[in-house]
């Protein structure tokens, strides 16, 4: 049963062509979840880290949008090139990047990060 | 900007027909999205708590797979007719549903509830 340390939600929702609020498939969050789950699994993440495909989050202006949990972070305009600070910063230092989130969250209560992510063992060759 | 207080993702992955592992789509898992967001609307709760579509939660064999957050709280084996106790239980009172929880959430530590919901206030009309 996995007990993920953090869990990344990427919007594909595709809404169809002239949609005012467009949607973040057509944006290119395919490219960034195929990225996040290459990246992650170069880094012997798995099990301890899941990119997810999700249905829309209801926040398609500002796509793609992202968001991780336990912590419940929203991250909007992420690109393939905002990857690995995502998890360079967030997933394992634990810092939020601030750049990319998105204004007024104020489940956060201000903080701007959580605790660094415990490495899993290196498997055994 | 919402900071759900609950956010519960359902998978509705589809596996070619004949896997062994079967797929929470094949068992059911639209409609259980269906009846949650139906329910969870005719309570007022949008803005508070959101079911979405997951891609695959790789649990395929416990499927219909549903896992709540930020509590991060694993349920498998979930139907239509679940759907009440979990909203009644899990989403308003905070109380896990035991009998759907799969085995072995060590991240828990234990826990088997979570703060109640907070009701938003009702719309005026």
């Amino acid at each position: 049963m996995p007990g993920f340390q953090r869990h990344v939600f990427v919007c594909v929702n595709e809404r169809p062509p002239g949609n005012p609020k467009g949607c973040c498939k057509s944006k290119g969050s395919e490219q960034v979840r195929d990225e996040l789950k290459k990246q992650l699994a170069a880094l012997g993440l798995k099990g301890a880290v899941r990119a997810n495909n999700a249905g829309c989050l209801d926040q398609c202006e500002t796509g793609v949008t992202v968001v991780v949990y336990p912590e419940q972070v929203w991250y909007g305009h992420v690109t393939v090139e905002d990857v690995p600070e995502l998890i360079e910063r967030h997933i394992l230092r634990g810092e939020y990047v601030e750049r990319l989130m998105l204004p007024d969250q104020p489940h956060l209560a201000g903080r701007l990060s959580s605790p660094a992510l415990v490495r899993p063992p290196a498997k055994e060759k």
